[in-house]
């Protein structure tokens, strides 16, 4: 059976520093099959990922034998055109031939994208009916999980800096603000990632949660430790925002992300810090994401079916 | 006599918040005729521009009886395309026609650009050969004047945000710094603009001084309030340059205006302050512009040369 490459699924596959998600991209854009598994660490880390990788393209082509490409997002610094993962400290690879290696295992086109980026694509993709001039716009995808990053978009096309672009996270918010795991202080992440939510309502309070969203429901039954912590880092995530509007001036910024579950809870004091802190910049309009945790999934099912599109030209 | 225009001389005006630059580029890329006039302000902010304008080329012609065009460059938000000046608060002026209503007046092609974006791409033009990749690099340049501002260029592209982008001065690098004109605090600009080195060093020790200038020879004398004034300076742009190095990447950062007449009293204590700032982010290198505060009229002539070249297309 020859199906046609734009209406045949896709597998898709998001490394991340502890989890690996997995599942495969319907030829409407819906993602199906979604599952989890650890991230392989220790001392073949490149071999182990592309073990999970073949392991899931298999699974995944018994339930659609029409599988048409699949696609891999990873962080760290990463060459799309070339399909190389440059560098990533944290899985401790370097100069990886993701794309050529993948394509090797499974047979299948693949494409290789930075997981944020391509976060950032499919969450623009997904707004692009509502921004102000479609993706042409001047945007910026937070996405806020156990880091914080950002994909940047200047008049619809993708800012990279080389790779090392985007690295909102690791703007100095707060000189006296808490060490960073960069070697920094006071870093945008320090406070208003999920992962610092969580741990300074840990320090401060005692208690053991399970993530942010614990802590904001806290705040919100009245817990006087965890509205102090989501109060700072909304405004924090303000101060960042702020930077990006002197420096960027984008005219839309979305929250993405797991942080985004927390909806009008996020993006309403984030506005009104952004109100208090914004002079000369323009003012950004904030959007929430609506791909969640999911979004760099829906990123490598953009890339594979562009890599397929390519091979059809 | 028929002039070719990529060999013509062009009249070049750059209209500051307190002085008007002008000039002539000659075809080989030289300024000649280089003169100032107080900018003029008041009822008709821009009937007086156009004034100064025009008496500027006519003058111009005299001596270049084969000039070709005339670029002018003005501060604000500034349509380059459409030749319109957006808006500048300072200006007091709002959606003006520039590029016609200078047209009309000289007879000549005119061509209407931003002061600090001109300025960053007569730099980086200037630059060109000493960058890494040529003109395709990502490039920041920071003018440091009266105020701050940086033209930002990302694989050689301006990056403009709507005419928005690049507000570096107005990035908070002190929380609990001097209060700035636009309303912040601690904004770049209070503690970097070669402005503020004089302003500061004078209200902490009761010297007037003509210039930054001044505050860096008294510095170098052993004058232990300039020093510690030119320190906090550097510092701060240290921090402004970990700033776009987060977000942009930039591979080159530009140190321009007139600040740039320290030459290695600026860019040695910035690099140092970078080494101890920099965590993740990719080190841009720091290097001063080559064209001061004539950078402004340098890009008035590129954009001028640039006029004349569509025009005969």
């Amino acid at each position: 059976m020859v199906t046609s490459p734009a209406t045949a699924p896709v597998a898709v596959i998001d490394v991340g520093g502890t989890d690996t998600k997995t599942g495969v991209m319907l030829p409407d854009g819906t993602l199906t099959g979604i599952g989890a598994a650890p991230t392989p660490h220790g001392t073949d880390v490149v071999g182990n990922v592309l073990d999970l990788a073949a392991a899931h393209v298999a699974q995944a082509r018994r339930a659609h034998p029409d599988l048409a490409a699949v696609g891999l997002v990873v962080p760290g610094i990463v060459d799309d055109e070339a399909g190389r993962a440059v560098l990533a400290s944290n899985m401790r690879w370097q100069d990886v031939p993701f794309a050529a290696l993948l394509s090797e295992r499974t047979g299948l086109p693949a494409a290789l994208g930075h997981d944020v980026a391509s976060a950032g694509l499919a969450e623009v993709e997904h707004s692009a009916a509502d921004l102000p001039r479609g993706r042409a716009t001047d945007t910026a995808v937070i996405v806020i999980g156990t880091g914080i990053a950002a994909a940047l978009f200047t008049e619809g096309r993708p800012l990279r800096g080389g790779g090392y672009a985007g690295e909102l996270g690791h703007v100095p918010v707060a000189p006296e603000g808490p060490q960073c795991a960069c070697g920094g202080r006071g870093c945008l992440e320090t406070l208003a990632s999920a992962g610092a939510i969580a741990r300074r309502y840990t320090a401060q309070s005692g208690q053991q949660v399970t993530g942010a969203a614990q802590v904001l429901q806290a705040a919100q039954a009245g817990d006087e430790d965890a509205a102090a912590i989501w109060h700072e880092a909304t405004e924090a995530l303000a101060r960042g925002i702020t930077v990006l509007a002197a420096v960027l001036a984008p005219q839309v910024v979305i929250l993405g992300g797991g942080l985004s579950g927390a909806g009008a809870a996020l993006t309403d004091p984030v506005g009104r810090h952004l109100d208090q802190m914004l002079t000369v910049q323009r003012r950004p309009q904030i959007r929430l994401g609506r791909l969640g945790t999911h979004a760099g999934l829906h990123g490598a099912g953009i890339l594979a079916r562009q890599r397929v599109q390519e091979g059809i030209r």
